[in-house]
Parts: structure tokens; sequence; C-alpha cells
């Protein structure tokens, strides 16, 4: 590739974009809000004045392409069906709109699919072929990456490891069933059993650590403290992250077991976990998976952090 | 196609070899011996064999090749590694071998990726490009189609359906993890969690159905035993029956979660259970699987029945 391709990370409150050359390094970058709220065509008019900003800092440079990562389902490259926080937005053909106002590839697909291309091609996914991505923040989400390309499915949704249940009687998960993997270890769920587990545990445990980082206020509780209460040495914190990792490695060993997978790539906003949650979430994950596998078990920190979005989108048009 | 292909079902007991026709009708079979015990040259030897005979009974006509499902884990069509039951066999170019003998294109393919291959060409799968096929037998295991072609993997492993677990804490499985939907339903496991629940029940229930089957022989109560004595309307058959399909449908519902497939075909000594358990697979798959893919979720039962390892294997190299 000769210029820049030009990568797009749509969230619901911000489009992120940035132009992006052939070895994955962001050149430019620009900022604009969404305007989800306001329904598709303000949605359009921001990503196409980001687009047109973005061309604009590179006169006489070839752009070959913008690639954007929606959330919701995407099919063939370019509809956007029900993405989450976007108002009136039932199914638009947005690769579509975009291509009408500027004359360039334009190739759309789902946000976490985008994030899995983006550690395939320039992150910690670069040397396998296939791997399991795995987003885990305010949910657990991921894509499966298949001879470097994503692996798709029947209707484009694959991925949702999120979902897999790791006990058919846990807990209600808000998609409805029980005990899904998410439902133990999405950001708002740990941050309760980790409340739960302080208001159960001695006075003494009580007065250390997490409580002290958010000067007592348990709704300040999130995955980045008790992260930092673990660093600092405090053992509640610790015990609930290692089973945190523990749980999501039961889920990875049984989603290897029927994918035959054996590379796990973890990003999203809780895979700046300290090093002691990768090596609980990687034993969790030995100990369950199929013997032929176990040797080969990786799990490895997703390299490109929040910039994978815009990088992957980018290198879908290269 | 002109002519027939061959397709092979290698055991650990029985060879099982047909010439097949190009709507997968088998035309000629012949059954010869495995010789599992006296090692790979054996076995063979009397694979040869059984080619050799079905060549001789088609005079004139064009064998377009030899498909052959194997036990074991199968990699790059041709080598087949650590089959269970078969001795002093560790790693074996099959294909190779086979060809030396006979000049014909000879692919090798795992026996339950034959098996759903035969049900994506022939049977039950036929109209369905994606789907996840189900043995539901001594053990659980299965395959996955996509594009109707086989999923494989990493490794050429992918589909061991069995193993992913429905409950962290549950029974430990023969594999070394814990909760795996085969340790709930695999045939001896499930005959023995009905044995566990005749030996609980009353001793109303503990003189009807099931055991008058098996004159009060508790070692011979199987799946099959368990389908009569429901059909005939024993409470107790039906219940533990229901229950199975329910772990299967949880299973299910988990998978075609991350693989984003609503088609799922069961084949396999147990999928000729009565009706009211796929009732209640399929109810149980409906209730815990994400709200997009409900509507479409099909749990169908396998058309080829034991002809599907010929009839997949001959469909490979037709």
């Amino acid at each position: 590739m000769n210029g820049y391709a030009i990568g797009i990370d749509l969230g619901g409150t911000t489009i992120k974009a940035g132009s992006v050359d052939a070895e994955g390094g962001i050149m430019k970058r620009v900022t604009h809000d969404s305007l989800a709220m306001s329904g598709p065509k303000a949605v359009i008019g921001q990503l196409i004045t980001a687009i047109n900003d973005l061309i604009g800092q590179h006169p006489g440079e070839t752009c070959s392409g913008v690639g954007i990562g929606s959330p919701g389902v995407v099919t063939g490259g370019s509809v956007v069906k029900n993405p989450p926080n976007f108002a009136h937005w039932e199914r638009v053909d947005l690769g579509d709109a975009i291509r009408r106002e500027i004359p360039l590839k334009v190739e759309v697909e789902n946000d976490a699919n985008m994030a899995a291309v983006g550690e395939a091609k320039f992150g910690a996914g670069r040397e396998h072929p296939n791997f399991l991505f795995v987003i885990w923040g305010t949910g657990v989400g991921g894509g499966i990456i298949i001879d470097r390309k994503i692996f798709y499915g029947s209707h484009g949704g694959a991925g949702e490891i999120g979902h897999l249940s790791i006990d058919m009687n846990g807990p209600q998960c808000n998609c409805g069933s029980r005990g899904c993997v998410e439902s133990y270890i999405g950001q708002r769920y740990f941050s309760e059993r980790t409340r739960t587990a302080l208001a159960r545990a001695s006075a003494d445990s009580r007065t250390s650590g997490i409580l002290k980082l958010v000067n007592g206020d348990m709704q300040k509780i999130e995955p980045k403290i008790i992260a930092r209460a673990a660093e600092e040495g405090d053992p509640l914190a610790k015990a609930v992250f290692t089973e945190a990792g523990t749980f999501l490695g039961y889920a990875l060993a049984s989603i290897l077991n029927v994918l035959d997978i054996r590379i796990v790539v973890i990003g999203g906003g809780v895979s700046a976990a300290p090093q002691f949650v990768y090596d609980a979430i990687t034993a969790a994950t030995r100990e369950r998976v199929l013997k032929p596998h176990k040797d080969g078990i990786r799990i490895l920190r997703a390299e490109l952090g929040n910039k994978a979005g815009i990088i992957g989108a980018a290198s879908l048009v290269m």
C-alpha cells in the first residue's frame, strides 16, 4: 500500500478516526461526537465529516479506502443492524450511505471483529493464523480468527463467547440465560461480586486495600481499582481477580475444545489486568481443556489497546 | 459423477465399505474385520481387500475414488493419529499407504466429520449450508459444517462438543475436566444417572417400566431401553430422557452463541430417541440461546442412520 487507509471506531458517544500507514501506525487522528441519539442521518453526517477531515490532512496522498467498526450485527460488510445505544436505527446500509458521498472503497464490520483483525495483522495475533480474540470489558465479547480472516458463522454474529454458560444453574444473565461467563466477569457483574465478597469478609479485610482506594465508596469499585489493590498486595483483591480469571479459563477450555484453537488474545478494558490474572486464566484453561490441546495453550495480552479498533478497521481496506 | 465412489467406515471391530452412486445410494456393501489389535499393517491389508472386493463387483465401471472415515485425529486428509482401540498405532499416513496399492484418489477424514459430510450432502443437512452435527452415542462428539464444508479449526480436531462443560463444578469427566455434557448424557453416564434415579425412586416406581424391560438387571439399562420404557409411558424414563435432552440443549445454546449457527443435526445411536426428547432439546436450546438466534433454531434428526459414515466418506471423492 502506498499512501494511507482510514480506520474508524464508531462508538455510542464518539467517533474515533485515524489515518493508518502500511505498518499499522496511526498518522493523524480526529474525534467527533457520534450523535447516536439523533438518528442514522446525523451519525452518517458525522462519519463523512471525520473522513473528509482526514483526507484534508493528507493532500496529494492516496487513500486506499475507509474501514468502519460498528456496534451491532454487521452483514455483507455494509449493513448495520440494531446497534445498542443508537436511536431510530434498525437496519442501515452504512457502507452504501458513505460511498454515495465519498467515492472510496468502504468496508463496515462489527467492532469486536475489527479489533480482532487489528490484533491479527499488527498485534498479539500476528504470528498466529488461528486465534480466539476476547474482549473483556463492560461485557465479554470476541471474535474468531481462522486463517487470518474473521469467522462469521451463519449470520455474521459468531464470537459471542460472553454468553457461553459455565454453570447451567448459575446466576441469571441479562441475556436471559443462566451462568454465562459474562454474568460472572463482565465489569458490572465482577464489581458486584467484589462488593459482595467485601461485605462478607471480616472487619479486618474490610479496612484494607480496595476500600482505601475508593475512600469507602463501594459504588466506585471497578476492575481497575481491584487490579491496583491486588498489585499493592491486597489479598481479597487478588482472590477475586484470580477467581474471575479462573472462570474465564473454564469458559475458554470449552470453546477451545469445540473450535480446536489453542491461542487466545485478550483485549478490552479489563485486559490491562496484572500478570497473575493471565496466569490464572492460563492455569484454568490448561486444567480443563482436552489433553491434546494442553501444551499448545497460550493466553496472550492484546497489544494494540484502544487503538485496535482504528487500526483493525483501516487494515480491512489496505 | 459417472460410475461410483467407495466409502469406508473404519471402526475398531469392523470395516464397513460400500460403493455409492451420485445420489448417495449404496450400491454394494462389504464388511471385514478391521484387525485393529494386530497393528496398522493388518488394518491396511483389510482395507485394501475391502476396496478390491468392491471394485471387483463393478466390472467396467469407473471408480472416482476412495473415502475413509477413521477414528482419531486426521490431518491433511491422510494421516491418522492415535485412533482409540487400535494397537501399535501412533501416526500412520493411511491415505498414502492405500494409494501405493490402489491408484485412485484417496481421502481420509475423521469419522464424525465424515458422518457430518454425509448428512450435509444427502441427509438432514442438505438444505442447510451451515449446521452443527452432533453424534450422541457412547460419547458425545460432532462436526461443524460451514458453507457445506468441514470446519477443522487449527489442528483438524474441531467439533468436540461433548467436552463443553455445562457446570464448572459438575461431575468429573473422563477427559479430566468437570461437568462436560458428555459426562451427563454419554451412553454410559446417562445409563448410570438412570440407575441412580431408579435407586432413589419410591418402591412403586422401582417396579415399573425400565426394570421390567431388563428383568430387574440394572446393568442392562441403556438409552434404547430407557427410550422404549418412555414410549410405553413410564414416567421415570420420560423424566430422565427429558433431562438428558435439556442438558444437551443447554450445551447447544452456548455453542450456537459462539458459532452463530442455528441448525443442529443429531445422529449417533441415541438419536433414535422418541420425539419428546427432540422437543426437550429444542425447548432448552431456545430458552438459553441469545434472542436474535431464537426463532431460527432447528434441531433435526439425522437421516442417514448408520449409513452416514459410508455415504459421507464416498461423497468426499465424488
